[in-house]
């Protein structure tokens, strides 16, 4: 009997990458020694620490019984016998019930989306995707995204059946309720086994195309003609409603371009949307739309009981591996309701007892709510088991990788268990007063080709604008469907799925730092993916140039005035704006530092001077003293600027001192990260006995009012900007240091 | 001989409809006097009192005159003698160097797509397009939209030869240049024939969108079978970079299902972006998808110089009336240019000295800078009496057309002048304290109801939302391909194309007043197009629903949180929260006034009460007292909210008074309105001595330290909302009027 450890990686697939069968007579036994669970450690690297290996002969002999049945399956995935097929039926039921309950419950949510989707559900999560379910963090595992997040009681059933802790009993009955792991759209910090945070429509099969270009890339980088250790697929299901997002378009031609294979999309084609029939608004061909985009399109025509359709087209689709896959699958939005099926009325409500009683009777259903059948429990109890030999398998597998590619697993483990390599921070360039003057866009380079060298897990790019953003990588070449292992990310014009694919490459490995960039004011377009790695915790740090007025001729479409105000009031973002070159850097460092919240960095186009008294560590307090010629924490006057103004505060403050002014200058670059100081420490910068207190930034004053109090002065720019060389507009708004000056002594 | 007036509407289109010859012999002589030039009346309804109408008799020489050579272009369009061919190049080498000029003078713009795009540009505005040169808002025009923004000296070149008087030689020698008529990208309310503002990809195309929506929705209102009084085409040039944008995919989708047949895309298919070829981010096939989208598609493989598959393109396109075309013209940009062309070198900066000699010597062009050939001159000298004699023939029309519908005549009027009827806002719904509680999301719908019902030109509806913004017209169908008489539209889930779509229609003519809806915190899918409202003076009505943690289960991807304080932050927005009935009243009364800015109205899903104190007058204030029982202006405190916590303030008022409080109660609808007042009022409802105040919103505190003071308390939420029953959340958030009492009593 051969020991897992000796089966050939390619083997072991096999055993996974067809279909279980159902209703087995012969599953693991639960009492296997090998079937310890590992400890559920979110988000550590899982695995790769523990001792609990299949022994050979236990391995041996599942492996050997699993092999059997992966081929029974195989041969006969379209002939299942009656019984298997009641048993589907019957959990197929078990996921529509679960979700109607829990609607109902709660009277709030969406249950027509489940009821239509639950037979892809459970062929997915019963029959297809590798995951386990007792660590979800598990590096390997196949990835799901429930685009159209607010059927996400489909997913919650399916965590519930498959034996994910996040959600027991309990918490389906508390959906939707304060505090429970069910919210209302699926929430990746709060419900493990939840991939991404989706609800916002076209975000979440946006973020899959992240998830799969993270995979292709690692495994191009880190697999090995005997071993593929990054191994696995990204399954989504996306509805009309994400479909007509341009997000997703975007997203998706981006996924053709580079033949992301291993994508596979199930669109839940229903005709109804909130509004009522597709026939309204939706009329155009999608098929033909994504063949355009270079996928592979199935249509399952019969997805509310056509369970071999499903199988074959997701076989079909495994077979294609340079296009992403969309399995149109048409299904009936809450199907099973007698009275509401096929209608908006079941979109978006809970049933109503009456029809639940009708569902109940139409589907025989005859279970209390919320009852899951001993046979469906028992069918789907085998997953914990299997997950974690699964785990346990790959775990093995690593092993074997690590003692013949020890450098590239060494570099592996670090990008799964996102600890920074020591000391990576001093790859950050230093700079000094006699530094030539530079745009801090091109500060930024020198910082992201820095990181690239040191942390193996940094990769991005920018939309369309990589020469004027500056953001390539010049050790690398760029990620293209040929060469999946570089690391420059090329977006084409499209902020808004550039964010949402940043998202999700952030979320599927923690060592996954990616970046991306355009001009300042375009994160109008992105901003609803901005905010989604906001409020899911995803660490991507966003390289916004050509930050202000100072980016001169191309004119007010393409000068941002409101921006930072409007991210500076966006919880969970750090918004940074560096003055030159080592504040430049301290950005950077926070950024990386930070992996639970997105870094937002404002970039100058224009060149700037390396200021005296700007620093890493000032950086790190967001606001801080970088000149000042007055004592006992009194000065005269206190200039605070940021970014490419704090040259002109610094100006303004030289002049004054000459005239026996004691004048502070403050840079404000993260009023976040000021925010978080001490108390002492901010009386220390900004000491509430002085009220002569002056702001300059080329932006919006609002939001100013709270650093300069009710007797400052805010010079900004409360208009839109103009068309003509940027020191001629600078000029004519008068954010100049002869504003500041007068401003100052107004005050003092 | 036949008068203008007796020709019928039909013929007329005929002699426009087919190309003009060019170097004709015979263009219509410039003494004759009925091309007296109607005076530039900008933005008033043009020509509809003129009595310039053209005589019988010359009026019929000439259009016998324009009939013969029509009839002579249509049969001879594919084989035009080399004398015409000649004037063309030179015409179109005209407005490649006019570009190469500009931007080299400027030393900075984009002169690739303006190379690339001379002919098609030449044969568009030299003979197809239908306008006025000095009256570019005559109502009847065809509309021209540079999607591609950037490439602006195409247009600047094309509305100097036709005659514009905003683009004279010294605007092109001040392109970019401050205060000049030519900025860096198009923007209408600087340039007097510029439709629409561009450069942000991907609006454009959308406004285009809206551009064709309106004349459809007009044409199909107001013409008759014997006056089509509404007929003009929609023009567009979009880039590779549009296309890549996912709001043009939003945009063309709903253009292919609304059938907008006299929309007719140009696809400058050039193969080069910022970042190089456009094989390294797009390679999807663009025929294919808009074949999916519903548009009839047409492939113009020689952009450069093949000028007859241009005009076939054309002519094929209208042909095509139940489709919008996209015709993709294969060009290189910057052709002409020796060693630049067809690289991304020449896509945005200029040439260079020695490029600008080469490309001269390469085209054969002997000339200064900024040189337009005589003949050139000439050629197209006759737009200018050439466009006044359609807008004195529409004018004719119009008249005809008034005698026999007098009533659709006065409607159509008040859509083209803009003006407001009298008495209008009596529409407006109003409310007593007695007045059943309601979310302001269904009182707006009231409203919206009520203003349908007076406004001839109002119409909008909601991205897929439409029962839970509440935002259908109950008198009115929807918009559809077949009825597009009707004022419902259906936008499905594309905020994005939504937002830009309004704005098209917005700028189409002044009276339409269009209105758009989503969930307030889908303004971050938008929020590109509403900027673009903002900045190019659009005053759409963003009627945003669901607009705080009120909403309750959907959880936090669905609360707004910071969305008050970014567009806030905005400069031209009106950013309203009302309260209540007559708060939501005040802010349909202010955003139909508003024609210049767009208006954001944040409104409840959950029920108000009436409250005392508040008014349609309060509203136009922006900030206004609503209670108070102090005396002397001298209150010990001051409470102010907005919308649904006007409630929680007023409440807290009570109970403080209770307690022998002076307290007064400010509702702060609309910081902008607030802040156009008078110093004097101002003070009068925030005095400067009155330094305990409290702010309660259930939104982001940012920006409130303006209003509060140093020494006042913001109550609000600066951390990502939750998913649970509304009431539960405001408690556990602290959004209660006890947080309210304990901050009040902390201060006074």
């Amino acid at each position: 009997m051969a020991s897992s450890s000796s089966l050939t990686l390619s083997q072991a697939i096999l055993s996974r990458s067809t279909t279980h069968p159902h209703g087995s007579s012969n599953p693991p036994p639960p009492s296997d020694h090998r079937l310890s669970l590992p400890t559920f450690s979110l988000p550590t690297f899982s695995g790769l620490k523990s001792s609990s290996l299949p022994t050979t002969t236990a391995s041996g002999r599942r492996l050997t019984s699993r092999r059997r049945r992966a081929i029974r399956a195989s041969a006969a995935v379209e002939t299942l016998d009656k019984t298997e097929t009641a048993l589907v039926d019957k959990s197929v039921n078990t996921i529509r019930f679960l979700a109607i309950d829990a609607v109902e419950k709660a009277n709030s949510g969406h249950p027509g989306l489940p009821m239509g989707c639950a037979p892809m559900g459970h062929i997915l999560y019963d029959e297809i995707m590798r995951y386990n379910p007792k660590n979800p963090c598990w590096f390997n595992r196949d990835r799901f995204v429930l685009s159209a997040g607010h059927g996400c009681m489909l997913q919650y059933a399916l965590l519930h059946l498959a034996g994910y802790d996040s959600v027991q009993e309990e918490d389906l009955k508390g959906f939707r309720q304060w505090g429970s792991k069910t919210p209302g759209h699926p929430e990746n910090f709060e419900t493990p086994g939840v991939e991404v945070t989706t609800g916002p429509l076209g975000q979440g099969i946006a973020n899959a195309v992240g998830l799969a270009l993270a995979e292709r890339h690692l495994a191009a980088r880190f697999n090995k003609p005997d071993s593929e250790i990054v191994d696995h697929y990204t399954y989504v299901i996306l509805g009309d409603g994400c479909q007509m997002e341009g997000i997703a378009n975007e997203a998706c031609s981006l996924a053709g371009h580079w033949g992301l294979g291993k994508l596979i999309a199930f669109y839940d084609d229903n005709h109804i949307s909130i509004d009522g029939d597709t026939e309204i608004a939706f009329t155009e061909c999608v098929d033909t739309r994504f063949e355009g985009l270079g996928w592979h399109v199935i249509w399952v025509k019969n997805g509310n009981t056509g369970y071999d359709e499903i199988r074959a087209a997701i076989k079909e689709a495994k077979t294609v591996t340079d296009k992403p896959t969309l399995i149109k699958v048409t299904t009936t939005i809450g199907f099973g309701s007698p009275n509401k099926a096929n209608s908006y009325s079941v979109h978006g409500s809970a049933l109503g007892a009456k029809e639940v009683d009708a569902t109940r009777k139409n589907l025989g259903w005859p279970y209390e709510p919320f009852h899951v059948p001993e046979d469906v429990k028992k069918h789907w109890s085998r997953h914990v088991p299997e997950g974690a030999a699964l785990e346990a398998e790959w775990n093995a597998k690593f092993a074997e990788y690590e003692k013949k590619y020890k450098e590239e697993a060494a570099e592996l483990k670090s990008i799964i268990s996102g600890e920074l390599p020591a000391g990576w921070e001093k790859a950050l360039p230093t700079y000094t007063l006699e530094s030539p003057a530079d745009a801090t866009r091109n500060l930024s380079q020198q910082c992201l080709n820095a990181l690239a060298k040191v942390l193996p897990g940094f990769l991005g790019g920018s939309a369309d604008l990589a020469s004027s953003n500056m953001t390539l990588l010049k050790m690398f070449g760029d990620f293209q469907k040929n060469t999946p292992e570089e690391r420059n990310l090329r977006f084409g014009v499209r902020e808004h799925g550039m964010g949402a694919i940043c998202n999700g490459i952030d979320h599927h490995t923690p060592g996954l730092i990616p970046y991306c960039a355009t001009f300042f004011v375009f994160t109008d377009y992105m901003r609803a993916a901005i905010r989604i790695s906001a409020l899911s915790e995803a660490g991507v740090i966003y390289v916004m140039t050509h930050d202000s007025i100072g980016l001169g001729e191309d004119g007010p479409t393409h000068q941002p005035i409101e921006h930072l105000a409007s991210f500076r009031a966006m919880p969970n973002v750090l918004m940074l704006r560096p003055a030159d070159g080592n504040e430049t850097a301290g950005a950077y460092k926070v950024a990386v530092l930070n992996r639970k919240r997105p870094s937002i960095l404002a970039l100058s186009r224009q060149k700037l001077p390396h200021l005296p008294g700007t620093s890493v560590e000032g950086v790190e307090k967001g606001g801080y003293t970088v000149s000042d010629n007055s004592s006992g924490n009194k000065p005269d006057v206190i200039l605070m600027g940021t970014g490419s103004e704090l040259e002109i505060a610094s100006k303004a403050a030289d002049e004054l001192r000459k005239e026996g002014k004691a004048v502070r200058v403050v840079s404000f670059i993260s009023w976040e990260l000021f925010d978080e100081q001490s108390d002492a420490y901010k009386e220390s910068v900004l000491p509430a006995a002085v009220t002569a207190r002056v702001s300059i930034e080329a932006g919006s004053t609002f939001g100013w009012a709270k650093h300069i109090g009710s007797k400052g002065k805010a010079i900004g720019i409360d208009r839109f900007g103009a068309s003509a060389p940027a020191g001629k507009i600078y000029k004519e708004f008068g954010i100049t240091a002869e504003a500041v000056i007068a401003a100052a002594k107004s005050l003092c």
